[in-house]
């Protein structure tokens, strides 16, 4: 029991989170009494429990440590916020409504007060922005800062968003910029200077709360799912759960300004777009035939479509020559280990 | 800002809590449009949220670290069902139906995997003797295992049972035995011998779901909540929600037979009655008319009853003397850093 194979590091979260599922027996789908589970773990952000009438619930939780998840330049305000925001961005990705927040907040016993204080008006400024409320929680010392939130939403039945649903010919579509915090974490790391604005994408990452539900009440949209682990990841689990492929179109990628300006490499600009995390933005797939009752929801980019599943992920330079996307981007365990 | 006074040690949990509810502005009864939040953080084992229709939902959260929360003899086992029975035990509090378990876990990276596998068994273990199943979650590194629960449940608006709703007059009772987990860690800790049934009370706590919702179901209970951070602070917490004051009487505590065998001291057996947490049962008040109405529902004891606010909380001792129950027990912060 001591060999390299049998520990943790060795085998990376998604497998752990497959072994895990397996003993949880996760019930999804199994319907229990009045309280269905629709969506169980792991196959979205978020598990949807089935409310009586035509609403249902949406829950997540995340947990996150300062030497892991907060860059030390980030205030103590900032880390509030990315605490609260993590999750709302979750409840976004469902299409639903924030209902609560809850924080769990292990807390070091020398940590200044002024400090902690700070980390709750980020936590409130944040959940006020989305409309919602902290409405529980628990404080404990620990060692190292830790913050798990847990968020709560609803959303009517019809209007829930899953990562399944998109179809072949659909076309595929984000919100605001891809590759932004990647590249602000990136200048931090090796102390290159960057803009303020692309700071501001690691360290106060909006949530799409609003442009969300407008999207899900649109009823255009058949499939949606946040990009927090990175765009590359994002198209692989929406193709597992879709059962569809994609074609994206590398110059539609919507890149900010400041971060082409950050790198004169095409190969970088690229890495950025495609296998950053960070970015709370929504990718979602659109039915073609619906586009134009989305387009004036919010600032969207369409980056390309669906194609059928055997075909795979795709990149399509200005060329026109294709190339794989690779299956790679953010995740804790991979990202501390590898 | 280096003084003593502006570290979070100085302060304690419950003063830490009562400055950041200020910041989070907890809309305790505050009507959210549909979503009413019915109760907010702090005042009771869950937050409630109000749905549609009958029912409303209640949530709850809670951190556990290992070297805090799990003595060393623990089992991972014994550490996965604690994780969850913490949590299912503040559901059963509010008189709910569990309906979902999600736990966000930080591993270090050199844990075995089989030990994450036990505690997982552990976990579901918990949530199936709850009829309630894990519905999602949360893994990342993490230098010390760490384990966050959010349990959901659900509950008729009119059986939500609250720490408010006690009245003078009223029978205060508790399930099952007072201070068997502080018998035990006290054992442990000492290394004094104790009985396996001692040990299991402090590793194996049992929510009391199933007695728990009968009660509420009965319509003559008036107030309840869990007795995990000890009979103190409960009684304590329900008489500052409820407005009332309690007689208890000290020889209707109801001991375990090997508590007792545990030690010949009567003073440290009426601290470890009052004062120790650990305890997952339940104390709850009873309208003295409908009294028949829950005593065949689940082992309970008649530990004293509610008097008036101004009163205090006393102990009446078999020659009917009566002394203060202080306002001590079990509380995180306070206890690492008295």
């Amino acid at each position: 029991m001591t060999m390299k194979e049998t520990k943790v590091y060795s085998i990376g979260e998604r497998a752990l989170i497959s072994r895990l599922s397996g003993i949880f027996n996760t019930p999804e789908g199994k319907e229990r009494g009045q309280e269905g589970i629709l969506v169980g773990a792991g196959s979205d952000d978020c598990a949807v429990l089935d409310l009586k009438g035509e609403d249902c619930l949406v829950v997540t939780t995340d947990m996150l440590h300062r030497t892991t998840d907060f860059p030390p330049e980030m205030t103590p305000w900032q880390m509030g916020w990315m605490s609260a925001a993590v999750n709302l961005s979750d409840i976004a990705a469902m299409g639903a409504e924030p209902t609560g927040l809850l924080m769990a907040i292990g807390i070091p016993a020398d940590t200044e007060i002024a400090f902690i204080e700070e980390l709750a008006k980020g936590i409130q400024a944040c959940a006020e922005f989305c409309e919602t409320a902290v409405i529980g929680g628990d404080l404990d010392t620990h060692a190292e800062l830790t913050i798990t939130g847990t968020a709560l939403g609803r959303v009517k039945k019809s209007h829930l968003l899953l990562r399944k649903g998109a179809k072949p010919g659909d076309l595929v579509c984000v919100t605001g910029h891809t590759g932004s915090a990647g590249a602000a974490l990136e200048a931090i790391q090796s102390k290159k200077s960057v803009s303020e604005n692309v700071l501001k994408a690691l360290f106060e990452p909006v949530p799409r709360t609003k442009e969300a539900r407008k999207l899900a009440e649109s009823e255009a949209v058949t499939s949606m799912m946040d990009t927090s682990d990175g765009l590359a990841m994002s198209l692989y689990d929406l193709a597992r759960q879709s059962k569809v492929g994609f074609r994206i179109r590398e110059e539609a990628l919507p890149i900010l300004p400041e971060v082409e300006d950050f790198t004169s490499d095409p190969d970088e600009l690229l890495e950025f777009a495609l296998y950053t995390g960070g970015d709370f933005e929504l990718i979602f797939t659109v039915d073609p035939g619906r586009l134009k009752k989305v387009q004036n929801i919010c600032n969207l980019t369409i980056i390309g479509e669906c194609t059928k599943y055997d075909t795979g992920i795709a990149l399509e330079s200005p060329e026109f020559r294709l190339t794989n996307i690779e299956q790679r981007g953010y995740l804790q365990l991979k990202a501390e280990n590898s």
